[in-house]
């Protein structure tokens, strides 16, 4: 299955990309790179989830607000490449949770983005992660993502 | 207009590239690709911004503070490079603002990076970007940033 | 002298790779570039070093730290490349440190990690940094470290 048919499948119709928040763009191609700016659990033109870990939010939450923020992100490498099915491989997630003081299970929050680009990609989504607290997000959003992808031919 | 002489035309200097704070280097070069290290807003060999946003510094201090950590950024890249106009495309601005609790407008702040890269390069300055709030920064800075370029071809 | 000769005469054994913490790999290679994911300071199957800088932590425990994550970085990228000596140059050490409020001398607990990155790999060890205080750790560990390297060969 292409990652727009395993998309399908979950049931997931991918947004319209996010705009800027400021003086950038929200992607870029060098060579065989696509990079996304930090992208926020965005839905509908709100963030969908504010406030921080361990205080305003649970872990449920953060779970799903990683999910939203990766399902952001998979619209910006769309808008890049035309198509998912040009990524020959996810290669990093930089997860940014927004935490209150005491909070650290980073990683069951940033599953939620991790199991999704695993769902979507297969084996070709299997990608490296870093997992950071940040003590204040822009916008007091409560997840920050940035997706890495590289481009090339798609074996399914 | 090349970058330098845009950058003549805006009145700025590159400073001397700022020296390393440990055992690392400011900049490093592989295959397409230079990278800064992270770099901060010293002046004259001290930091002209020092503290946090939403505490000690107001917004136009942060805007400052970025837009002086780029020009930071710009100097080691003419260091590496020999020339600005080596560069094809910016293509990632990674800003951490040092922010008090509550502070969520790190996008006002790092626009004071973002808009001076898109002054100098153009079009090619269009980068992606993440901002992220930190607790705790080296020095006490209020402000550190991370710039990516593409070495190509100039193309004005 | 070789990586592994260095590290040999330093009297270090790379352990075992630590296992991902969550849906993630350890490392990934694009073309010439070997990344691995956020390192953090597990030693057999523990963290060794847990809290903040500036509360619990001394400066010499967090250089220990970072040091450690290093070593545990080092192990990832043999795993990826079945041996350091394909490694032609490191490229950065994107340094993340778990910070009290009021702490700011990250690059001295960094500087555990670079010096051991040039202790292994001399010059071609020279290596770009970011040094970011974070305020809430996956684990609550110490500090957390990502190795980028390129790939080609290597030259005595």
């Amino acid at each position: 299955m292409t990652p727009e048919e395993r998309l399908s499948h979950l049931g997931i119709a991918l947004p319209p990309p996010a705009p800027p928040g400021g003086g950038y763009v929200t992607w870029v191609i060098s060579g065989h790179l696509i990079l996304t700016s930090g992208q926020l659990p965005w839905r509908d033109g709100k963030l969908a989830y504010v406030g921080r870990l361990g205080a305003e939010l649970t872990i449920e939450d953060g779970y799903q607000a990683a999910r939203l923020s990766a399902i952001n992100a998979l619209a910006q490498l769309e808008q890049g490449l035309g198509r998912l099915s040009r990524i020959s491989r996810i290669l990093r997630l930089d997860g940014y949770v927004h935490t209150a003081p005491g909070f650290h299970d980073h990683p069951r929050v940033l599953d939620g983005a991790s199991e999704l680009l695993n769902e979507v990609f297969g084996e070709q989504g299997r990608h490296t992660r870093t997992a950071l607290g940040i003590s204040e997000m822009p916008f007091n959003a409560a997840t920050q993502l940035v997706v890495w992808a590289e481009i090339g031919t798609w074996t399914p």
